[in-house]
């Protein structure tokens, strides 16, 4: 089996170069500085055990790739990202390979599941930076991190198993799961909070925000009839596999969200986290100013350039407050 | 209230030419060639009777409208370019104004009410043509067409009854409903067979797969327990209201599919059709090899720039019989 993976960002990066490591057959997906980067000097990852560099493959769009059917494919780009990259796939000849999705949110599966046959869920629990172009770390001990995995929308066939077995080589836990999308959504209330710590500081604001933005989420996931199953720090699979632990020389440990703000790439994938939320409350009846506000905040922050942590907590809690009336 | 109309297609300018010439205030968003020639000569509208041309005040973007309250915003673009229009929409200040999704397929209205509160189902039966930059034609008597909307998810309020009553004024006879998206999938189904006419030839082809893309798309509905209308040529409302009728010196009366591939816009909604119906089908474990070959034949033919009319019958039928296996 062949592993493509599509977006050679914090998670993609990491992905790419354990696996590439531990001897799998892997070629990459990246654009722009990343490409050159990788083209030139390798693929470096950092952990708090070592720095290594692997020469992974690399190309600049699919449509470079002579498609296999023992390919097996990774998303690894953001949720706004995903429907250009499926249309890239399929206008590559990919046809009925097993696509998997490594995203946060929850609606990147059933845009593959329009265009392509055969499509897995991934929750992605990995505490993974994007540093420099050809260069991420991945702070988390002993494994670089835990994946669950399954067939979309259930069940589980042989391509989770052969894709787990290989991450497994590559120091990633993996569970395949018969219902995958459960733990999604437990991973979507938790990513709700991104963008809190992305406008007010990492660990700022006042946990009344934080409550409300996930007490929101739950009860809509009750009302629209989704199950969702709890990931969070206490989960004994991330106490045995995931152990956060500082990078020698790494101090800034943000979010995807805040690191997207960072890099100024002009959007954030708030419209698929508390967007969500607010979709489904508004869907269901429930009501969601929180998350709809922050969903507003998110694409404001994008839109124009604003730095991480340089939201007022005062401004947050009148656009809630707005939001309500 | 002021009426927004993002798109001038043929619907588009169809909706946009009726409801200035009623007296109504109008805002079009149009691009390219077509905001030139409104600019430069309005907009012509040709049906079965007359030929009439109106002044329609046409921005190139809805950033340079200044959004206000009472605004209601009617989408007229292809599915595939919703999306960046709603986008556009939010990061033009856009609120709470009522958005009314006037287009093919059912996925336009969760994406609108992922980004904004308020958003309205319309069916639209209008029998429009886009002809050259300033200039469409609609060939349909007594009534320019026959339009059913509603809130979305379900329901209906003042501004459902406010639109109404403006395209009324405007020839365009209107059913407010409770349930608006269950005749949007009875129009889905018809949709179905706009690919097999853009392929084969309008009318070409064998009615075995015409009769297979619905027998699959009912399947398909029934087993997601979505309810559908049949709102096919049979229907009383549309025998009261429109008359397919000649419009002098037209002689080319494809479908929004057909006109896509000759217009050379290098996409085509039959992601948004026959994709739902593949989507849904893989999402229930009901097989779709039709739809899902015809999704993918659509894309192809954009992609390559295949003309109307060009793919041989013997290639379809192969094409599905491959779906199949």
């Amino acid at each position: 089996m062949r592993i493509i993976i599509v977006g050679i960002g914090a998670i993609g990066g990491t992905v790419a170069g354990a696996l590439t490591r531990s001897g799998a057959d892997v070629v990459a997906v990246a654009r722009g500085r990343q490409l050159e980067a990788m083209r030139a000097r390798g693929l470096t990852l950092r952990t708090p055990e070592e720095t290594f560099t692997v020469d992974v493959p690399v190309v600049g769009h699919p449509g470079e790739i002579d498609f296999r059917p023992d390919d097996a494919i990774l998303l690894t780009t953001k949720g706004q990202d995903t429907e250009g990259v499926l249309h890239d796939l399929r206008d590559a000849g990919v046809t009925d390979q097993p696509i998997f999705c490594l995203q946060n949110g929850v609606a990147n599966e059933a845009k593959a599941l329009r265009l392509f046959p055969n499509v897995h869920a991934v929750t992605v629990m990995m505490p993974a930076l994007y540093l420099t172009p050809g260069e991420v770390a991945v702070h988390s001990l002993p494994k670089h991190g835990l994946f669950y995995l399954g067939r979309y929308p259930s069940g589980s066939d042989e391509a989770d198993r052969a894709v787990a077995e290989l991450l497994e080589a590559a120091n990633i836990a993996v569970r395949v799961k018969e219902e995958p999308m459960a733990a999604k959504y437990g991973k979507l209330i938790m990513n709700l909070s991104n963008i809190i710590g992305a406008a007010l500081g990492q660990g700022a604001g006042p946990q009344e925000i934080r409550d409300r933005v996930q007490a929101e989420a739950k009860a809509v996931l009750a009302a629209a009839g989704i199950a969702w199953e709890d990931v969070g720090m206490d989960h004994p699979d991330r106490k045995a596999n995931m152990n956060f632990t500082r990078v020698p020389g790494i101090d800034n440990y943000g979010t995807s969200t805040m690191q997207s703000l960072e890099r100024g790439t002009g959007s954030v994938e708030t419209d698929w986290l508390n967007g969500e939320i607010a979709y489904l409350g508004r869907l269901h009846g429930v009501p969601v100013p929180v998350n709809a506000y922050l969903t507003g905040l998110g694409a404001r922050m994008a839109r124009e350039g604003l730095a991480a942590g340089t939201v007022p907590v005062e401004e947050m809690e009148a656009g809630i407050s707005a939001q309500e009336a």
